[in-house]
């Protein structure tokens, strides 16, 4: 809904259904591969399952439309997997496991991923960010309180005040955990009989996920963890993206966008796109957000509220690409004009007190940030 | 993203990207033959534009991509059309437009038929909620507050409270206003001289849209009073969900659910999916909801809580369809165990007090509606 | 927590613990006084009861802290009430009542005398607008799409924009429903045997309050028509607040804020204070309008959704009157600088279309509002 | 408004207006201090303002009341304390700083002081939910999916979920980060002179903050943080307040509440008062995180976003407060029925899987976190 024109290719494809398939057949496949570490699955049979855990023989269409009668896709997975592999080894398919044990496990690869595309914008973002820092370090500019303007600074403070700011929610995004899920029908593993608790870790190992101490199925802290970093990926970049439209008004005229921003009615205009499309992502990666982090899971498995994540999710990681990704068009295509910061400043002299020293403090938080 | 399996196909479509196309093209017509009828465009030169407004002749998911650059899908679309009615009409496509009228003018436009939609299913659910005051009206089950068992009560007087609070949704929904949006270029009309309001006025009568008092690009009036509506729907689908939810409880046993809701765990469990859906969907309505209502339109045009609103309101329609689909066919297909109710009550002679009383007086607030 | 800063005396007085407790004894007098003419509270113990129904026998600090223990401020004043009322008429205190009726009826008691300040602060609100729109009607301005420059307009057309979202706003605010709330323990209103529905109607009636088909214990249709209606005022202030932001940018410089407004760094500033609080309560106010529109109300009382709403209301009401109070003063104290907004033109002879047009119209919908 | 009712008088007390007095003043000693260490301030001077820097001598409403001009409370309390210190020493007092400095400075130090409170609320609730896990590690309870009955589990697996999300949740807040704020009138520092970046770092260490890399006025990553970590707090609470209140029900009645939850029309109940406060002040809670991080800061000051943190903040920090407070009351007085948990099973020989196993693993992340 509307997500080509927000969200560059790569995070579209980055949340979509066939990539939450994939997510869910590696889950299955660890499922059986571990089983046979373990040894409640038969090798061969664990490698009959493996063989089906193949993305190719799926339509993620028709799981998710099938999906809608038993509340989620797992289900029709299973029996379509079940079914594939046939004989003797379909008992094992889905063995000790739970429709939530893969859907967790799938959300947390998911979002692995994509918030390695999210590092990888964010890095791209940070490093215009040093260099506009770097460059217009000493470049005498009104800071502005309240919208009004005030003592002067450098436009390199101002950046990078947008670079400690990436910096910062980078290291947080890094900072995530991704427990597998492992819990079966409850929470118990008990179709594992005593080697539940050996199959968690080995599951969590196949997947080079994170071991958690116990099922998560009713307690979100890992969700609420992601949303919290994509909630400061977006107001990040939205930041960068409210200060460049400001800096880009007619008549403050510090900034220019690229080219483009086209208006229908007025051809001559050139919005300031990617600012604004920065900005409007955000939105709606901080109302997902909410969804993420306020749920009541009830019991050993929420009745609505875990559903809820799963669409909240994908929009929120997607959302957050699009907005770190327009942020960093925005600012690596930025033109800067300092002889209009000049203008606006009014002032022969300008004091920019430390200004500049506080350049060289980000410049090299940045650069401790990268090593 | 997940919509698959939380909203109909009905609704799904209702929203999608072809279309908000085909609304688009309904603004460029109706501006095309409203320019004719004020005497600002050439009849023939309408006739030429309305002909190449024919959404088979363009594909959304480019419009979209390309609409990336320029910001909104409304500038590749208008450059398309104008070159395809070239000549001497080409000057006359999108005359007097800005994008943001067209695709204000089409989510008016998306969000009528939707509620349309959305109208069918209330209407269904209003049924089936009746039928089941009517049948119930006299079998009594425990009330509860708090979640603990209270005073007698009967289950006709729960559906009855399920009926008003749709009915009530429902009027809420069909009162809706849904304004045309023509204001040019800022909001003067000024490329159509004279003509402005008159032109307006045609506007929207040829779309059988309201006449607004002003353009309403950065009064979200209009916009908000649509989340508001759905955000009811959706609070009425999630009430009905959460009572079906409790009242399947396997220790209380009082209604049961549909077949399905299957679980990969545990064959045996018939779990309350529909219910659980309703319950899901309302949460993602409610948090799109918020991006509808509360941003700030800046000066003439906002820089990125108008765009955020394209998809949050696709989302929120979407999902509304997705929480009333589901609590309809949750009520529609409920089984309810009276004896279990009596079983729970545990008084021999329950007092209802004025619960009958109250289902008469909802049947007749239903039957009113109706009229 | 703050409000003292953002909310003016007379809201934070009209949401304060001792309004509610006065409209909690107001609901206990119309409970005795109904009983009494509907038969079944005899005439003298209503009379007894009425009596001490007198505010300033009680301590709201006392009950509210005592309410901790029962999740309520009215099971602490029934006990309170029944002991000096004692004797005979002690067991007619809250008959048939349950405390979710008091407190429910108390909301729309508060609700409504709260909308009623807020309707005198909108009512200045759109005169200082009027007066704006008529003043410059003509006055030219460019107008601002996405931050940019875009092609003229008047000052008055942007007054008349805030004018009418104003009073489209109040509109809405004056067509709320405050339906009173009697339902007894359960909805049922069993206590008062076959005269519960008589009772109703004899409640609502001393109240001034609506009859409502059903009781709404549990369907919070009324809520969350308040709190959209509170999110409209917080928006239309917000969007004035934030024009006048940037309109009093230094670099724009079209109006001014009145005096105030002081920094503690630079003594010659002149913020634009009011603006920045209508945003600030703005910000408030819709955070707590998704606390009134989005909670699940279990069975016949909610275990918490219901609770939260006390203070999300008393919020909201009191954040909105915040809101709607600083942009009234923020437009009634605005200085206009039209030689400012000439010169920002950069057009000798600025056509601004029908913006005139736009602003009659705008004061006949005010004017017409007004009968 | 409301407070009262749901919130310990520690926490309201905590984020009281004289609390942020408190803090404020402590900022501004803290800053002749380090004037005086850094040489900017003569020692004598820094002196005579530390001693004005005490909190009797200021009334926080009347500091309140007259904020509502300047939009903050700081500018009347600069102005106060200037005057009280007068002579050669009043040029020295607030010197270098800005309004924000001291507020955010304030906010860090009152969230610090709150979230100690709130650890040790944590401390107890993890002790309480510890302490059913073990006493309960064998119990055997029917784990509930979706609210249907599901395998069987143990109560004190039940118990080990909300102990490790508990830890969890202690863990996320005793990491918080909580920097002094100082950058003067605009982030420059340069009221200090070449002195800026040495006075920023004798500040923090006066107050025992951390350091920040650069002044944060606009980039609002510390309160996102704190918000994020309540936002945690409130969820944990809440997923108990849900579970006890599920498990209450008298269909279930495998826990009891404590004595208490009067009801004013059913004296016999019981209601799980402070289960239902927990999920009450959590719905709080989330909605001011809302406000906390999905603020626009705009330049070097935002116009409103900043604002709107004050009372957002403070009602965060005193309902997660009555979160925890109300969980941690409830898990503490909890009566555990093990016998109803046993009939509820219908499983002769329940097998538990690896519930006990978890048990061990929750009980031994416990006592880690304690080390």
């Amino acid at each position: 809904m509307f997500e080509r024109l927000f969200v560059p290719d790569a995070f579209r494809d980055a949340v979509a259904e066939p990539v939450w398939l994939d997510a869910m057949l590696d889950a299955e496949r660890a499922l059986a591969n571990a089983g046979s570490l373990v040894g409640v699955v038969p090798p061969a049979d664990a490698a009959a399952i493996a063989e089906q855990c193949d993305p190719s023989l799926y339509d993620a269409d028709v799981l998710w439309t099938e999906g809608r009668a038993a509340g989620n896709p797992v289900e029709p997975l299973v029996r379509s997997l079940r079914e594939r592999v046939g004989g003797d080894a379909a008992p094992y398919v889905h063995l000790g496991a739970t429709s939530q044990d893969v859907l967790d496990t799938a959300a947390m690869l998911v979002s692995r991923s994509t918030a390695g595309l999210l590092g990888g914008e964010l890095d791209d973002l940070a490093a215009a960010c040093a260099a506009l820092a770097q460059e217009h370090r000493s470049t005498p500019i009104s800071a502005r309180t309240l919208l009004q303007r005030a003592v002067p600074s450098t436009f390199g403070a101002k950046a990078a005040g947008w670079l400690v700011a990436v910096v910062d929610a980078h290291a947080q995004l890094a900072a995530l955990h991704y427990p597998a899920q492992l819990g079966g029908a409850a929470g118990t593993l008990a179709a594992l009989g005593p080697r539940g608790v050996e199959m968690l870790a080995a599951y969590a190992a196949e997947l080079e996920l994170e071991e958690p101490v116990l099922p998560w199925h009713a307690d979100r802290g890992p969700v609420a963890a992601i949303a919290a970093a994509l909630g400061r990926v977006a107001a990040v970049s939205a930041k960068i993206g409210v200060d460049v439209v400001l800096l880009a008004q007619t008549e403050v005229g510090e900034v220019s966008p690229r080219e483009g921003g086209r208006s229908t009615a007025m051809p001559h205009k050139r919005n300031p796109v990617d600012a604004v499309l920065a900005r409007a992502c955000a939105r709606i990666v901080h109302a997902n957000v909410g969804v993420l982090t306020a749920g009541e899971h009830e019991h050993e498995r929420a009745a609505g509220a875990w559903h809820a994540e799963w669409p909240a999710l994908s929009t929120a990681l997607a959302y957050a690409g699009g907005s770190a990704a327009a942020a960093r068009a925005c600012v690596q295509d930025l033109a800067v004009h300092p002889e209009r910061m000049r203008a606006n400043l009014a002032a022969d002299e300008p004091d920019v007190g430390s200004a500049e020293a506080f350049v060289d403090r980000a410049l090299a938080r940045y650069e401790s940030s990268r090593e």
